[in-house]
């Protein structure tokens, strides 16, 4: 059976049956505001402390932000800086990520020509087992072509799986909501989906939601747990009721 | 009538009243994550362990992943490896199926010239009896032109038609609940489709659905069966209000 | 009053006060697999044993398979092959009937340039009284030109129309539920279009209904009515409270 | 105020508080088989009974057939040949409606250049107060450029006015239900419209049900009635808590 | 504070804290038949006989229509002629309207050039407060390029803001129910919006309903209230539950 | 931990534990009519007050009508003129907005090319903190090209936050329910997101409603919240039940 190294994040690896495959390729699928970044962020620094390295590419936010924002959203980890001292945790902003794509001349779209290949080697170089990609829509909102946008991410996907990296890449949904929510195509080939999303209505109490759509190489659940985000990382609240696994294997 | 050999996964048998008809072309309708490449897999395996050799053309995981996947979702099949030794199953990565396209010149989308000629002559190689394409869904991705992709889909149902072949061809749905389901036109031509959905909403326990929408030269159930994945394969489970054919034949 | 000839289903030619009046044009149009090619067999087959040559043309299957999957769906019907040897009865398989079009240079679509003229030839000279072509919605499929499509259907019908052919069109329907459902504008021009879908939920018993939504030419009622599909053909099961006919005429 | 003569149509005048204004141009939209060919029919037979000539243009079905489903669906109408023979009742198939336009060379799409003129002689030739033209919407289909038949939609209703015609112009619309229907941008130049939909759900018993949505120059109610199809005309079914008018006028 | 003159229309000025602040430019939105141009007709007359001329461009009816349809509305409205007469009401019908804009020689778009010029040059020399374009959507159904409308419909705000003349232009909604109301992205720049459309549903009794989505200057209502057409103007039924003013303030 | 100022709007502070951090652009989304020109207008008011120098470049309204409107809305913001005279508050309207853009020689598209450097180095000049953009809406309106307007979005977000300038960047809906609105993929870039709408039914009592879907850098709630705009600025009336943070952090 594959390896799997838990992810760390509380409640995760117990939906996960232990964690994700090593060597997944994983859509984190969510509306704005559902916390994507974070749990990606979460994701990469669990890692790290475990020994595995990982790295971070935004085309969201410059480098200071996510940092910010990490440390706002989670005052326990202390040790950020630290990590990425000791190089165990690297993240690009979207100005750093930017210098591997070009403007067109028609000064409207982007070439993502080396875009791959210059971020692997990036990745390669930090001996990263852990990657982030924050997100795959911005890329999508600047490729006019739909063709070349998914010749891209299947090269994406392919390279990195040759790597041998464990990525989370955030897909934005137009909605924050399930029931309004469609599968992008291009995210059938991905090895694995998890959705962020919210249940309940506008003016009571609103629960945001993680859900594994699809993982490949592990049972998984696959009903709806509450989270919350605490000042530790995720907290998923595994419901009873809702645990059972997608496979009835005892593995 | 027709023969039909049993596919050998528990309860779909008796949906289909004895089995899939010999040299059916048939369409796995679903969402990502609800078990279609799983379903087609014990379904080349029960063959092969029944004198029928099978074989899988994958565009969206490679060899290795594919194996590991279906190990890890079904251990008692302990037999899989010599099965694959004994060449009566036979699972074709995507990058062994990607040798089969071209891409174009305009390295957005592929050519699939001789894709069918050349995989039929493949599973012909090795007298295959059933055959999986998973999925069909990838090629539409990557073909510009929708008249291309549809009249290639005809020339497939067709070759493997005349081959004699029964096969399953996975089909990704952009919703896992059936509301949100609409059929693609091109699944018409096709003689039978089979759709993987959810049931129940996103707190509660969720029911992993099947339902056979049509199936040529066979009487069927026209509901949504429950079903489980369990170690030793699928196990669909009909109920009694339910298990009407949808002819009311005895044969 | 124009004659007509009862299409010989029980149930249905109660539901058209009598029958389809001669020389129209009908569009049979439902979901995959809710039986359309198997209503659209019994109307020949019925016709065929009272006097009234009939005629499939089929883009779908091939003769084999039609007549498999006949017999199969109804298996009182023993004389399906003296019918066929008196002439009364002629199915045309996809083979046959894509000889009558041709593959574009462009590789993708294709010509039906003298299909109508064709098939209305061969009609007379089995000089068939009913006619059947399974489905226009495989034409609509590969004419890129929705204008070019809607002057063929128009023509088509025309052509039929003088010939005094009584004939049944199979549109598919992207949905097997009625609230799904919408019309394509170019079946407007036909005599009659009769529906064919789903009612219930998907883990309860679901019911194949029958509706008749338009028929130029008779009253009919104009309610939903449950069917079964029995060995000795399909049974239309009237319901009292809604027999009501569309004109309240005693003719 | 302007002049209203009564359709004659029992219920329809008094939905419409006396009649149609004369010169109105009026949309009759609705799904197919609600029967809206057979309400221009009556509008034009209770005007030729009345001296009021009415001539109409099909574009659906030949001359003979319309007459047939007319005698069929209203046999207390038995003076419909003298009345054409006396020349007030005058219909012209779509053969013969079909001569005022030319198909293009692409021939694909149709030219209706001079279409209107010539329609609007022949009915001034006839001295016709009233006129059907069914259907719209077999125009739409055969114009590529929906600019030219917007064009052509308001010139034909100029023309018209001018001519102090009083007509009736089918739209077919894509659902039976009112809760899917749209009103097509082009119908809102008309005068008037009248929508003719079903109520109650697949299975139980439907009510074909008839509403003015707008009608200028006249108060008018403005819910939906019930109606039946007699053998002697249409017969709309009041109610009294609906037959509240749009204007609280006494006029 | 602006100057708000009343409309005059019962009820309207009560949701308005006043009226419409004066050189707003608003969109009145509603399906066919929910009495737009009767609205907007009341708003100039009553404009017009407290002292501020009024003009009405109508791209949809004849001069002589609009004056029917007002007078049998609005039976109590006697001095329509005489406020005519003497200047202080200007209905200009399509034909004149449509002197302003050139047929295109594509022939089916036309070019509204110098449009906004002529028509705000005629308002001026009526010395018009008021003015009434009825409808936008018809210059919209005749512009092929949408950027040009939007465009055209921009410049046409900032004359009319640039003269002071305060504005009601009509807008078609496809749908007469609210709940399937979009509100057109080009109605965003204009001063207000004014809502009309019914509630309730088909059989029962329906509720002509106005809501004032949005107007700027003026405190208003937020919630839709009731209306009925009298022959003596509009009566807008104000409900004690929902006169709630969107600013809790007293001016 | 970032730096926040707040809002000065009461209870917007406090959903916001604090504030908007400092150097977020922020877009507030809404239908017409909810209040957002408002909402803005207080923000840069309050900010004013405080130190903070805020600039208002609208497309919408010219400076005259905004100011009118900010103080019909809020009487109590007495002292509007001599915080403009003091040059701590500067509006611009749409005449002087548009300076900054050019008309393309298509005469229906805009330029924006320097329209970015352009308003930033005024804001510049003025010493600006926090900035208000009124509606980017319009500006996607009138560029053709989509690709091209993405591509301004995220200049403009750049250099904004380049300038360590905060935002709020009006977007228009195109709905006033939440359950029909969706979020414009190009806001998917932005550090937040607050969404302002109607809850309840047409005819009852609708409730104004304010939500944070997303800030980055800051705790927040994740529900909605009433609000009433008062003579002294908007009042959000937070619900004990649902002031839950996203984040459990005390910070």
């Amino acid at each position: 059976m594959r390896q799997k190294n838990p992810t760390g994040i509380i409640g995760l690896d117990n939906m996960l049956n232990g964690g994700i495959p090593a060597g997944n390729q994983v859509i984190v699928d969510g509306g704005p505001g559902v916390g994507k970044t974070l749990l990606c962020f979460e994701f990469l620094y669990r890692g790290a402390k475990n020994g595995e390295n990982g790295i971070l590419f935004s085309f969201e936010e410059d480098t200071e932000s996510i940092l910010e924002n990490a440390k706002t959203a989670f005052p326990s980890f202390t040790d950020i800086d630290s990590l990425i001292g000791a190089g165990k945790l690297k993240i690009l902003g979207s100005e750093e990520t930017k210098q591997y794509i070009q403007k067109n001349k028609d000064d409207t779209s982007y070439s993502f020509g080396n875009f791959i290949s210059e971020i692997t080697s990036v990745a390669r170089s930090y001996n990263a087992k852990r990657l982030v990609l924050d997100s795959i829509s911005v890329i999508k909102l600047f490729i006019t072509d739909p063709y070349y946008y998914r010749s891209l991410s299947t090269s994406l996907l392919s390279v990195l799986t040759r790597q041998g990296i464990t990525s989370l890449i955030t897909m934005e949904n137009t909605s924050s909501e399930k029931a309004n929510s469609f599968f992008q195509p291009e995210s059938f080939i991905y090895d694995g989906m998890i959705l962020m999303f919210f249940t309940g209505n506008d003016l009571e109490n609103r629960i945001p939601t993680i859900e594994i759509i699809k993982m490949r190489g592990t049972d998984h659940t696959y009903n709806g747990m509450p989270y919350e985000i605490t000042s530790s990382g995720f907290n998923i609240l595994l419901q009873n009721n809702t645990t059972q696994r997608f496979f009835n294997v005892s593995n």
